[in-house]
């Protein structure tokens, strides 16, 4: 196995993505196995729905069957991995662990001790540490992350490409703060900042403030700024949106998205442009 | 009379406190009486309660009556303002002016033209353009601001501290962004970043993250801290916290709350602080 991550990406060797649930590995199955790689899928139960993978190669596990799924993985002579999708914070008294996952407990009982960031580089080193290359959904596909330019057919006006400006400039003074991947400006003020809530829970709080008449935001005013926090692991922590981003957006009142081109997930970028369009949303890529 | 605030605090020279909404005016008008200096109660219908004032010299006006008050206020020969208590952002239509408040209205009708802090300097600009100087409730009655150290008796600690001042910091990082009144950090990370939802409602988000078990908070962890932005107008436009703060961080799971010394209004320390008791809360002053 090489050490090289750019030599691992090798188009002709195997990839198993660790599937969680969602769309985005569906889409990184279908891309992977288009460009005529080997693709093994390892769904995550409760997670990954396996049916909507087709006809994939793959299997499902517990998270407590930790151990079956390196031996698998080995068996098929698999070092590349991507782990890809949501997945409910597990608790660590569910995890139910078999006989051949004992083992691994005490690093998993220490990656647990902390926040989310702390279990997903916990994990991330305990593949690594077991001879796997963990890489990104972009370096497989990179036409699931955020174009330079808009997405759609609607670009950003002046006005709104400098809310999106101070929306980066206001994200990147969070950063050093581990916070803050997603903002809301509009009427030339910051209307919203998130921090533990995550990015929808905090689109619908701006659209609660204009429902109860406690902010106003006039037409083709309003955008929200998406990016990753500097030190953040792209690997298995690229911020995303979808299609539950652009209607919570458009239910806020909201004129459209700015991105960090290729530092953001949309998984399928034809279907959101689509959606955009429909939803008179400019969605744009800005670089950094 | 004197262009010099300084002098113009002179105690025996007549003080108006334009009363809106809460505790504060209340307190303001007691303290400053207390002291024997003259003070006249302008209650703004609608917001200030009248009876509460007691035997004070008050008359109540409508926000459409500021001719009359001008006219009240120079007959009683005031040159002194204080301006506090809460205001619902009245809506221009609704002030109903009478003649006398007409040939002011030009001035408003720019100053609404813009968010809460734009409004709130045109009205001081207005006051200051009329020849009143209008002074801050802590140019007054120092003691309604947080004091250096605890404020009851629960001191905040290592850790806590330690939270409190990556709070500040985050605070400060925010103020160029003229965002960021107040935050709450737990579990050594950010959890919630106040814009325009206010400090009550991002404590209640809080709340329910750690309801819903989306959050977790430890015993003795979580803090809110609490500051005003960089050239924030502390005469008209002081941060505060109250009771009702005080409830909503004990209701979130908090241990205590950071205030910026004498640039956060707490009303009335002594309640305040046995409230703080009560609910086994550090509540602590901490100089700039």
């Amino acid at each position: 196995m090489s050490a090289d991550p750019a030599a691992a990406v090798v188009k002709n060797r195997p990839l198993a993505i660790i599937a969680g649930a969602g769309d985005f590995p569906l889409q990184l199955a279908s891309l992977a196995a288009a460009s005529g790689r080997p693709v093994f899928i390892a769904a995550l139960e409760g997670a990954a729905v396996p049916a909507a993978f087709g006809q994939a190669d793959l299997q499902s596990y517990r998270l407590g069957q930790l151990g079956r799924l390196l031996e698998d993985l080995r068996r098929r002579d698999i070092a590349d991995l991507v782990l890809i999708g949501s997945l409910p914070r597990p608790s660590f008294g569910a995890l139910r662990p078999e006989a051949s996952t004992l083992k691994y407990l005490p690093h998993f009982a220490r990656a647990f001790r902390g926040g989310d960031d702390h279990l997903l580089r916990g994990v991330v080193a305990f593949f690594e540490g077991q001879g796997f290359t963990v890489h990104g959904p972009a370096d497989v596909a990179p036409q699931m992350t955020a174009p330079i330019g808009p997405l759609g057919r609607k670009v950003a006006s002046v006005a709104q490409r400098d809310l999106m400006t101070r929306g980066f400039q206001l994200l990147a003074a969070l950063s050093p703060f581990d916070v803050g991947q997603a903002a809301i400006l509009a009427d030339h003020r910051v209307i919203a900042i998130e921090a533990a809530e995550g990015t929808d829970a905090m689109i619908r709080r701006v659209a609660d403030l204009v429902a109860s008449g406690r902010l106003r935001i006039a037409k083709g005013d309003g955008v929200l700024v998406k990016a990753p926090k500097d030190g953040q692991d792209l690997r298995v922590d690229m911020p995303a949106i979808g299609s539950e981003t652009l209607r919570n957006v458009t239910a806020a009142g909201l004129s459209g998205i700015g991105l960090r081109a290729g530092r953001v997930l949309v998984g399928d970028a034809a279907a959101l442009a689509k959606l955009a369009d429909q939803s008179s949303l400019f969605v744009e890529g800005v670089p950094s």
